[in-house]
């Protein structure tokens, strides 16, 4: 099988998990009030929750997108490992609004940690995802580039652990737990859009 | 007319119904709460509910792109066959989310029951489509391979029946019939991978 | 510009339309209940109005692909008049949840007057786009079959006149009316099964 | 990296954000109500709001298939300024409901303020996009037209303090930002649809 549908199939799921982020805010806005100013800078939780999550799908798909520029086909067992790795992708705008909803409060904890399970699952899908490609060169191009390949693995199997250690810290500080999420993400996009030039097949 | 833009039309059918239903899971958290933590683990059935489905639209997906790669052009017929099916898969999201709330309540039965006659209806739908598509050939691509016609038509006959088993196990234990539609899901995706292989075009 | 990315942005709106439906008859079943079954029996209106509402985006997006099929470039106001259609195409949830829930009620006039308007209103931004496109040939594919044209022309201009007859229907009886849009959807889905076969370009 | 992959994303986000408005227009039909025509006439703001924010992703749209034409290829950088401008899209269905809900109120200061900024913030990361990617050519298809360059560059340079103009007119007149939102977009089409052909390649 093709890898064209499974694309299709992919990037769909990531743009509706994206725009469905926008509802989280929208409920935090609740019901008829009569101080909408005061209303909407109280929320801020809400856009920054928004924000990161939006960036971190971003992300997924950019790395996604790196993943199957170098695997040529499909097989079933690629396919399924797919769609457990949407089924947690898909997951995100929920414990998205749990974070945004319970940052300054009690359940700070159990919301941070729901985040974080999440994330730490995205990344355990992606490298069982990528595993299952690359090892023996199972779906890869044949003209796949030995360093890209290396560097791609060298740079995705720390990711669940990070996001592990981020998610335990919710049992200490949530708040700064939920910073890390953020801090990561920003940290990402910075680092492999000045270093990516190289690495990256023209 | 060719079959691309229809792929392109149920991709999108299979990816939001998909990525909806995480708003289920996000209904049953309900109202601000401030027990987050035990609210999260009392809302298991939710999970499974959403692994299920998201993991059955995921098999219905990779079984509808089979099914189109034997396919060359589609007619009329065809195309309002597959809105059918279309229309019965969009509406997975509505039983999943009575399952999840309903599933340890006296609602069991009726969810349970709800829930399988919309996934018989979906293999239904699928076999009117495969045989409008195969009888005689009458849309398949003038090179198909004979036999894996036939595997497919002996794979997909006995699914209507088999769900239709699971629907009416409702009426005796509803929780035993979610445990079958799960265990088929699995069980499919597992037969699929290993026995695929040999079975698929390359 | 070519119209791919036209038809790719319309078949998203059009698969989103058609799968957001369903959250209508989730927000009929309401609260949690203590007797399911009969609530699920009791919104029986909103399971006919989904697969109507459904159906009939079915058949807006047949239409529309038959209508591309013979355009071969877009310019501005093309592009335009495509953002003017999918903006009503993409509003039909909406009347589509006020017949579902007021069908049975003093509402129904209203509800069934807002589906109608709504349906009509796609019916002409439809015949706005084909005549902006097809007089004098203007985005035309080169070698369009001018039968062909000609056969579009004189299947599509009726359509506003009798989708407005069944909105004024409403004002009389609105049952009627809706009875009347889902017949004149399922007529279409008939007639053009039957007789487009030798209408359409293999 | 081919931008073939990064159209297909954006268009989701273009789709499913354009299609979420309607949610918001249900949202105000509120509770079942005993007099539902006299209520759809009264929350005609909303069909406005769902109009104008409709109107306006799509303009979005089609300048974002008008900048990409001339981009060739994508590096990092550019598809992390994409993620951000289509964060910045997916969350104008908010303020759009903040609009509907509260311009006849005393929120309607703060809900033009917040649709104000919402669009002002996607007009900058437009030209963010357009000025990575045009700069020095960097991105740019080795055969673009230089004055088309040009001219892309002096269209798209204003659009930000215009939209910043309109912003700060809300806090003297919500209802006058407001009416120039929707005034703008309608002037915009109209200008593009009768210049635009020539401006347009092809």
């Amino acid at each position: 099988m093709r890898t064209g549908r499974l694309e299709t199939f992919a990037d769909g799921v990531f743009a509706i998990a994206a725009t469905l982020l926008i509802l989280n805010v929208d409920t935090q806005i609740g019901e008829h009030t009569s101080d909408l100013g005061n209303r909407l800078l109280a929320i801020w939780p809400s856009y920054v929750a928004y924000a990161v999550s939006f960036l971190t799908i971003g992300i997924i798909w950019v790395n996604h997108h790196a993943l199957m520029d170098q695997v040529e086909r499909a097989d079933r067992v690629f396919l399924f490992l797919n769609v457990g790795f949407l089924l947690v992708v898909a997951f995100i705008p929920f414990p998205t609004r749990l974070v945004a909803e319970y940052i300054q409060d009690e359940g700070a904890t159990a919301a941070a940690l729901a985040y974080g399970i999440t994330l730490t699952a995205t990344a355990v899908m992606f490298n069982a995802m990528w595993f299952y490609a690359s090892v023996g060169g199972r779906l890869l191009r044949p003209d796949h580039d030995p360093a890209a390949v290396k560097g791609i693995t060298r740079s995705y199997l720390p990711a669940p652990w990070i996001y592990l250690a981020m998610t335990l810290t919710a049992l200490i500080d949530p708040t700064l737990s939920v910073i890390l999420y953020g801090a990561f993400a920003v940290f990402w996009v910075i680092e492999s859009s000045v270093f990516g030039r190289t690495r990256m097949r023209s």
